[in-house]
């Protein structure tokens, strides 16, 4: 069974996300695992032991989905209707091959436009920074597969349901996907502050993966060594810095303004 | 007695502002009235009556400082020093004159440069616009006298020290303040969804004010009439609009790059 519509488990939002799709029935809860949905959280009942049971725990053990197990009223708060000890949770993010992103962005005549984040880790400025990558229309965000903010409730709210819609590639080595995306033709930008160069001097019309860093120290140097430009903001007041989802979304729609007015 | 530190009370933060004065003390507190300071939160202690806190209790009513009675045992729990039965804080947000604003600005030489936020209520999209305001080198902020997100802890945290710096001017009626500006040879430039003009084609180098409206309903229609210009941003994705501290920081910034060039 499927219950396609908004969810929120009580006291416990953060951890389960709001605007999940909600799957129940062993059968239901199998059958997604298999035609390779993205489950974020699977639950299973304590003790149950039946062969469709044991099918659904070979089948996730496959798939590599971890599998909670958990007591019978757990499931119960979640769903008065028959679980038959058995639910999962699908994500409504769109996890996306970089690779598969690229060729589309190509294919449909599109100037690729790629936004990498590396180690932002504060949920709301995510979720702001989707909202805004979804507006101006890139093609995809770029996350490590480690160190990144974890895409909760609290990340779809404040991304304003950005995230139903942009694709989230989760890559495990961003120093190989610096290089790949170069190699594809595709100029990789820093936002930093370690140049002297302003983001309004750099050219964002050629096919261009902008990547921004951690709100604690910046972007990684090992990735600052590879990118193809560097560009900062002017500061001209008393406090240091732009908070990281403003700065992301200046050097978005500079893009946006400077292909405007190119294409 | 001043305590001129950064200070919170315990489970309360949300109402007494993070990084105000304390000031305790009868004889402290109300030299802090008499000398013009704005007081965020006066508390007096119950009971007590002596001549001093007597003359603070006038002095306050004659400076229209709200004050709050309190029990002896509250006013412990904000400081174990000897407070005599009296404690305020001081607002660390600089309430300034808008007049005295502009004036100030032509003097110096400056291109002024305004923020108008037309009952921005979200505390913290409003210190996070603040912030970039700040970076930003604008002016001051006017906000209205009523309807406005209160300045509390958490838009000075967001605001990152931001709301130290830069000018907050309250004005009774916006309709007076957009005339004001305009009399004063300064433009009033709205970001609004309801035109067909982009920012990108708006003319922001000179004098200029921007006003940006709730996040509800936009800027109100009758100030909306008033302006010189109105641009929006493009919305290339599937999601409607952007977050509005994200709006007000790409208008902001789009005049720090005009200004810049032609400067």
């Amino acid at each position: 069974m499927v219950q396609n519509d908004r969810f929120m488990e009580k006291g416990n939002s953060s951890k389960l996300a709001y605007n999940q799709d909600l799957v129940f029935g062993t059968r239901a809860v199998l059958e997604s695992i298999r035609s390779g949905k993205d489950i974020d959280k699977l639950m299973i009942q304590k003790g149950l032991n039946n062969p469709l049971i044991r099918e659904l725990t070979d089948e996730a053990k496959k798939f590599n989905v971890p599998i909670n197990i958990v007591p019978f009223e757990k499931l119960n708060r979640i769903t008065r209707k028959n679980h038959q000890g058995a639910i999962c949770f699908i994500s409504s993010v769109i996890y996306a091959s970089l690779d598969n992103i690229i060729t589309r962005s190509y294919e449909q005549g599109k100037n690729p436009f790629i936004l990498i984040l590396d180690r932002v880790t504060d949920v709301r400025n995510f979720g702001a920074i989707a909202r805004t990558a979804e507006v101006a229309g890139m093609d995809a965000i770029v996350i490590p597969s480690r160190g990144s903010a974890s895409i909760n409730s609290d990340a779809m709210k404040t991304s304003a349901g950005g995230l139903n819609y942009i694709p989230i590639c989760r890559e495990p080595n961003l120093k190989l996907t610096i290089k790949n995306l170069q190699d594809n033709g595709i100029q990789v930008v820093a936002c930093t502050e370690k140049t002297d160069q302003e983001v309004y001097d750099l050219d964002l019309t050629p096919p261009t993966a902008i990547i921004m860093g951690s709100e604690e120290d910046g972007i990684s140097p090992e990735y600052l060594k590879m990118v193809d430009q560097k560009g900062k903001f002017p500061v001209l007041g008393n406090i240091a810095s732009l908070n990281v989802s403003v700065a992301s979304a200046l050097i978005i729609y500079e893009g946006v303004r400077q292909r405007k007015t190119n294409s």
